[in-house]
């Protein structure tokens, strides 16, 4: 990295790169110039710090790229927004091989281009460690989607993965078996959110509420019933996950709490009116009822809590 | 900051504070959501690192706070619009003071506030070292004001200080005499863009390329230079300042060396169609033509380059 420079860095980090259609200046001036059709955007903000939110022994640079853009991604999704742009800065050490920037950037481009948009600028300064900042931006519906909008009688329902994360950082942690269960793994170094699951909803469906899972089902959950003003019963009998079990038996740990506790799959958590079909890919797992608070099955969750960062707390 | 933890941390970073009007939903959701009247909006983002970009020895929490907002707002500036909004992520070690914090969101803010905009967003995490990634947004005019747009026989005109915080830098690494130079001194702690010198010209103003003073004058003309297809001379009688004389003494030092090459004014330097006035707050220092390159005085600068940051390099 030294012996490019920042410009030359930067140079590097978007040639070749086309921008999607809705970046109408990309690098190279003092500001990127991005559309917004709808006349405003979403945005939403993120920092990974190296040994805190990844660690260069379990991830490869372009799981790194690839999970920087994805939780920024996800958020702006579950806005109900389709993804336009990304800036992303990056610090790192003076040391840093060019071929590990290489990939850490195919990374980022790659869930950039599986979200819909692209990078639209960014900066590359030098740090002792590795730090990464996101900030996504996105194009919102007539009305965006809060965490406010859930009422009484709503269903909650979940779109993509629960546990995954944590159940692949466990394994990872105990050192134990990675190779039968690859996918699992995988899912910790790159979270896969279903976009489209969201994004191709009809205009019609009845969702109230939605946020991305990040700090866990019950954390996020949590947020959007104080939102809202009322209470969340999930039933865990909706949330059992063959995939998880063998992974869970290995280990001697309880998949629901993975499922329940495990943060970082950036799946979303929405709720929808009662009464009424679910949009394909959504998997109806509680109630909205009123009151305050999440519980399972009508009690509070004592169990097991499935996330542990590697590095203490969130 | 291990107390209060994240979400508390966010919410005292915005607590009591009012949005300015083109932030349509502030923090507290997935995203936040700002306005974009003009169907576009411009974006910079910039990553300070501790002992690199600042160091705590040397400025108080507040001045941190509004450096790097200032930094980013001048990018925005540079492109001709009016900043909007900004986003903030904070790495911090778990052990920094929650008046440490308090200080630094309120330097945010005032800048934030001096530029027009408020502090959308942001995210806390821990990290061994302080690390803050702006995102600054704002609301470019019908053509935003590129670097590319120079053309020979236009006026090089600068508007705010050159070499202030170069001078300013070299004081705090001499250590020397810092009280009879208060104001120097300041400006390397928190830089002062005259952001309304440049939202405030007419609209006919006949400016035709703009950026703003990050790397130093001979460098930030040379990417207006280099994006325009021209050359550019400077006229070193125009620059004479006679607040940097006496710095410049004391330290045995050139004055035209930090005016030239020193960065982090953010001072803005925009070219001007000839023949016309220029608008005010904007002062003569040069004349584009053809070629390619930057000149002082017809000659390639050999002179001392002004600014060594205190870690090597950019």
């Amino acid at each position: 990295m030294r012996e490019l420079g920042e410009f030359a860095l930067i140079a590097r980090m978007n040639g070749g790169r086309d921008q999607s259609t809705g970046v109408l200046l990309g690098p190279g001036d003092d500001a990127a110039i991005v559309a917004a059709p709808a006349g405003r955007y979403v945005v939403s903000t993120d920092m990974l710090v190296q040994d805190r939110h990844f660690r260069l022994d379990w991830s490869a640079p372009a799981d790194i790229g690839r999970k920087a853009i994805a939780q920024n991604a996800a958020d702006v999704v579950a806005m109900g927004a389709a993804p336009s742009a990304f800036v992303v800065s990056l610090g790192c050490p003076a040391d840093t091989p060019i071929a590990f920037i290489d990939e850490f950037v195919d990374g980022l481009w790659t869930e950039a281009r599986r979200a819909g948009a692209s990078i639209a600028g960014g900066d590359v300064v030098r740090s002792p460690l590795l730090v990464i900042s996101v900030t996504a931006f996105g194009d919102p519906p007539a009305r965006a989607v809060l965490r406010s909008g859930a009422r009484p009688g709503d269903i909650v329902a979940v779109a993509g993965r629960l546990g995954w994360s944590a159940a692949g950082l466990s394994l990872l942690a105990a050192g134990a078996e990675l190779a039968r269960f690859p996918e699992v793994v995988a899912a910790h170094r790159v979270p896969q959110p279903p976009y489209d699951t969201v994004l191709g909803m009809p205009a019609a469906a009845p969702i109230t509420a939605m946020a991305d899972v990040s700090d866990g089902l019950l954390a996020d959950l949590g947020h959007i019933a104080a939102a809202s003003g009322v209470a969340i019963d999930i039933d865990s009998a909706a949330l059992g996950d063959p995939a998880l079990r063998p992974v869970a038996e290995l280990l001697g740990a309880d998949p629901l709490g993975w499922q329940l506790t495990g943060g970082e799959d950036h799946a979303f958590a929405a709720t929808f009116a009662g009464g009424q079909q679910l949009p394909p890919g959504w998997l109806a797992v509680g109630l909205v009822g009123p009151g305050s608070g999440v519980t399972v099955d009508g009690a509070a969750w004592t169990g097991p809590t499935g996330w542990e960062s590697f590095a203490e707390g969130g």
